[in-house]
């Protein structure tokens, strides 16, 4: 690593580095080799691994039964400036270390919010300006930035949704700070996280009015950002639930529908996270092919959570069979539009070990690494791809293919239905693909 | 009544008639008063209630653990037509007796299909012309009609969305002739219910050319329709999961993602069923109320779930402060958009008596009376119309104003909020808005 | 009210009465009506309504996503006893005021907890001798007390359970003081609730060691409390999940498994909260009627959760068909055996005026009463127990009789049973059952 | 393979032979090596594979929205005898070519139910007749028996569990039947799933007089098979629900303390689905944890569920991350304790080439196999077990051995933790597991 502060906060850990399958070192990558070339580019272009300001270095484990159980040697100091600095250092001997090349913030992860919104902006500032020559000096960029509009207890009723314009006025300082933020730190993106934009009942909620606020917003904070020079990508990130009753942005779906109704199709992409995925009832594979069919497959916030329980855990991803399935979406779409894959995950409150952080980073690039080469040798390989266009080939000429390019109307159809008879009883052979799958593992 | 056939199928039942409350006749309405005037319209234009063929006269309660358990005496014919017939009576017996106006049907609800789709479709006429007869007679009127495009083996894999053309060409045969009939007997709407229009396995699917020939299949049966005369809405039903691991009209927010992707936004709205909403890990209530919003309120599938239980239980409505809260998003949305109230629910597989279909009916069509009643004394007398629009006060004057007037932009927004200081703390008064809800009902 | 501090906390609000159903005032009981007689007991005796400390007083209102939004005027003192005398104050005046009759603790509700055990138990011991004295002078009693295993650090791997002995010591120190404290104030029950008993992952525990070590906690836990003469239940109350992945108390037949395996029986009871059951894919009644069954009803932590969502939302009751049915098994089982309602429930984090803990202590209130007066209504005035006794008559009488007096071997059985041929269809006539319930509310 | 009857009806599919990971063809197993011995038995010993006769000779994949797609060519007899003899060919031509040693019925999966009792008894002993043969030419045996008490309508309201006497007595008639058929046959077990037995409505339910007929019901079945010497063990299948809204043995501990209450300890164990699991919110792990902890892990049906669905689909298991896992509690415990593996799972309904059986069943035997070799390479190579053990340390010496072996009371416990202060912070290590288990995959 190129870079840390006055202190090593990381004592005893060194860089971690590619080992390959059979190492018994638990501190080096199994699977992730950065500068391996697969489907044409190298894991390290494939997925631009992120570590995330918030989890990895604010995240102590609180949780609604009990306060924090990690001690993090980078947050002693009483001043908030020296403590930003010190955490800023933390995150670069950790982003370093990791070998990866991002990482992402919301506003007040950089540093504490001050009492009023000037004096925010200005630590803000200065927080910047110290990260800037961090990541001068160390090669590490900016995958995107964001600002925290939902744990002050200002935004319980919402922020850019908040009944109360006073509230939406204050969100709209904010994110200008950290709109302001991203690109002076070259940001290639720019997220949204709506965190308690939904109800809590709808009963004492007007949807519509809230749901046009938020729309009303994002093209207020575009058309800052693009008049600003900002070029990269603005995200949704969908998720159903947690912490309000009901989240507006509920899914992919959902999510596109709102970027097409409020105009901003041309400007905003989406950012998928695992464990919202599976709250919504999907898996994160049919969240990512749906982002990639509208062409706004954006961004990934890399974790997973428990199908046995209800919220999101954000546990970090240990599942290549799901990351397999999930880089089957990833290479077929061409990969991602600007964005990268982001450690938005933490270790379980019980994990209090300094270690215990880089030993979850490492499970969690593994298992996106392993992913890739088993997707990308079941399409090179096998014959998965294969049995998966002969499946639809019956739309590629005749009169499937004039269906295809809409050349037929109800009647004609109806006629050829008619002409046809019965057709043909065809296995859909799932068995057969997932064996497949398996096998390539 | 004033229509039934040779036979009487429901012996011993007369018509069901209002007799409030506090009437021990179990064949009795308690609440749904068909001319009461509730916010100015009776109970019956309010709901338009509809006998679902399928369920009420061919459901014999089969599920995945046993065969039906129930003996229709209209289902004893061998002859289809004779059959077909004897169905017809039955239903006109039922809804005349329930004092209903309204039914709706698949096309091989009415008659079994066929072997070939020219054999069907004569069946259908002819049926259909005895249901015309029957419905001058007794002024009963068809709320909308649908072909089944997931129950016969050839749908397995989907029907519009089939990887075999050909399969998509018979499900064109079959939607002309069920659209059609739906025209031939004055059917005021036509229903797309997705049943296997999903996917299994996302492994061997081609998600996008799936979505694009259902949205093609759609634009064709609706020029068909309209170039025939037909003048109502087309109106599709979302639904999660099931048959299909999952189903692409997943909510209502996805549907109408789809109908803008797909064109078809001045033709079709949405149909809600309470138990694909519930399903969907949405309330029944949201999901209206997100319909209403995109103006796409247009019918209702009345029924309900299970919060214990995964699959579509489609149970009778009971619970009457699900309805009393979707009766309040009703009536604020102005009703329906040309649909009604179907009844798309079933008695349970152990509810073996004729009588049970009509006590289940009764409380079905008394939970949504009940919860109109409620809405409208929530509306009329309490505090809750005014506490509500005071909480969203903020936008209809000065800067608030100015913002739902777009005439800010990010800058001037974030001066605001700079110059406003800290919110104010309002709250949301959830557990007072319950309490009021629970005081009316 | 009679007894409260030097301070009033709830200014402005008075006792709450009951003031029946048509009631304008939203600080008025239009249900709960203490004295009124219902199935020979006032409902105040039924319900030994109690306020739980911790919501109530302590409950700030963070979440994962943000910290505490509610400021409370009686938890501004800096010293932790005089915190802890105005935070009883409060308490005393809520429950008085609300009319209530009892109150439960976690121990370290009561005053914070020191920075060593022996610290702790002096804190503990202080208050107690001040809550002492303000129960003389109001009667308020102690429903129940436990100790709070849970949220402290130590306990993030298990408290009895926690793979380090080291711990389970220190529990049992602390349940020791706990224990101490309720036998002092005359507590009627002593609760276990296994806040972090269970595991994060199987495949770093030793289930076996882990259960067998909290039985072996309860039955020391139970005889120093016998030895020093406490004659009340201890209750487990069962939860499925949260904060563990999974709890080892997940439903009433799970804990009832649980407390035969380890000799429990003659002392343990459980204590059912609604939410619990409904996150272990039960309704409240089921467990009620599981725990009824098997002679072990023994107290209710009142709230409710939410369908749509899959964690821990500890709403104020206000479902009263929910009650209603739930007040159904109570009445039959005849109450609860030592335990009373504890409202385990929490107003919304944006529920920031402190009337709304009154409005929703109200509305939980009311929302018992009504169930209460609906089941006997059922009970006293509907078919509903004639109904359901005819349903199970075969087993009064004749070879019934036989069967259920164990008097039947198989092959006599399979004999009967072959000779009666096919048995009679008959109806389950759910939708009947649910028709009258829905009548009577 | 060495027995088939007179047709062939897997036509072009020879015997199933082991060749390795690397082999192209899709008909043969890549890890599942009948002779190859791991931790001292064969995988043939360790699974004792079955095939299920239900799912894969009689489910033609019917669902809730359209009858069954398969069209099986042992199933086209009329007389119903040879129709069972038909399908005896096919399954054992089936187990056989796959190398299974096993398979398991229901009553009438072998042979089709007839009007009375009396014929259906003599069409099954008939066919047992017929199977005894091909048993004894095939070497193939019978690892349980068991009577489908769930399909015929006459069990809608339960069998055991059934309000009226005179089902239940059918029932027991049935129950004769099928162990009289199951110890003809040298069966090994005989299990009870309940599939009615448990309730669609609590409100017309009498939930005690339920589970005590049932529990005197298989008091009744297991002294008639010991009085007629079987000696095999008797398993509860626990499901959470479906058929029924809520099913008596809704999951291990459930199905343990019922065991237990009915005193039923001494010859009843668990079979073990997996989708069971899943669907009452348990891992397939956990759920053979606690069958294991109380000595009761007896057999396992083995498929997969849907984590975004929430009925039973029964997939053929193909998770092997799962299977690993599993793999570990079931070699720690030693095995099953007289069950095997059985295959209770069906290939999609879209799945209807005839191949398509085979192929999964092979994944299914591949995916147990290749859990069963992670396994036992993590126990064998990785500090798995090492770090286990030491996690647990402080309970093999000094005071936290005493606490153990129940030599301490709270007192000195107390004591005990006052004197030893606050305990060391100690990581549970979770991400370290979860690598090292994924590294040996």
């Amino acid at each position: 690593m190129v870079l840390i502060g006055d202190k090593e906060y990381f004592k005893g850990i060194g860089e971690i580095k590619y080992e390959g399958r059979e190492s018994d070192n638990p501190l080096a990558f199994k699977f992730y080799n950065p500068e391996q070339v697969v489907a044409g580019k190298t894991m390290r272009e494939h997925f631009k691994f992120a570590m995330a300001y918030w989890h990895t270095l604010c995240g102590t484990g609180g949780d609604p039964f009990g306060p924090g159980t990690k001690a993090f040697p980078w947050s002693t100091a009483t001043d908030p400036l020296v403590a930003a600095k010190e955490k800023a250092d933390a995150a670069f001997e950790f982003v370093t270390k990791m070998g990866f090349d991002y990482y992402c913030f919301h506003d007040f992860d950089l540093v504490d919010e001050a009492g009023t919104l000037a004096e925010s902006e200005k630590r803000v500032q200065q927080t910047v300006a110290y990260l800037k020559e961090k990541m001068n000096a160390s090669g590490v960029k900016l995958l995107w930035g964001t600002a925290n509009l939902f744990s002050n207890p200002r935004y319980m009723n919402g922020a850019a949704s908040n009944p109360n314009f006073d509230v939406v006025a204050h969100a709209g300082a904010q994110v200008k700070i950290a709109l302001d933020a991203t690109m002076e730190l070259g940001g290639e993106n720019y997220v949204f996280w709506g965190g308690r934009e939904g109800y809590m009942s709808l009963l004492n909620t007007n949807m519509k009015l809230e749901q046009d606020n938020i729309g009303r917003f994002m093209r207020m904070a575009r058309d800052y950002a693009r008049k600003n020079g900002f070029k990269g990508s603005f995200f949704i990130e969908p998720k159903p639930m947690e912490p309000s009753k009901h989240q507006y942005d509920f899914d992919s779906a959902t999510s596109i529908n709102f970027i097409r109704e409020q105009g901003l199709e041309n400007d905003f992409k989406l950012n998928i996270e695992v464990n919202h995925a599976t709250l919504a009832q999907h898996t994160f594979q049919h969240e990512l092919q749906v982002a990639a069919d509208a062409g706004m497959l954006g961004s990934i916030d890399a974790n997973r959570g428990d199908y046995q329980n209800g919220w999101d855990t954000d546990q970090f991803p240990n599942n290549f069979l799901e990351t397999a399935e999930a880089m089957l979406v990833f290479l077929k779409a061409g990969g991602l539009q600007g964005g990268g894959v982001n450690f938005d995950a933490k270790t379980r409150r019980n994990s209090t070990d300094l270690e215990d952080i880089f030993l979850a980073h490492i499970g969690g690039a593994d298992t996106f690494a392993r992913g890739l080469l088993i997707a990308d040798a079941v399409m090179q390989k096998s014959p998965y791809e294969d049995l998966l266009s002969k499946r639809y080939a019956s739309f590629t000429s005749g009169k499937g293919a004039d269906f295809v390019n809409n050349k037929l109307d109800l009647e004609t159809l109806a006629k050829i239905g008619m002409e046809k008879g019965e057709p043909q009883t065809i296995s859909g052979k799932q068995e057969l693909f997932e064996n497949i799958l398996n096998q390539y593992i």
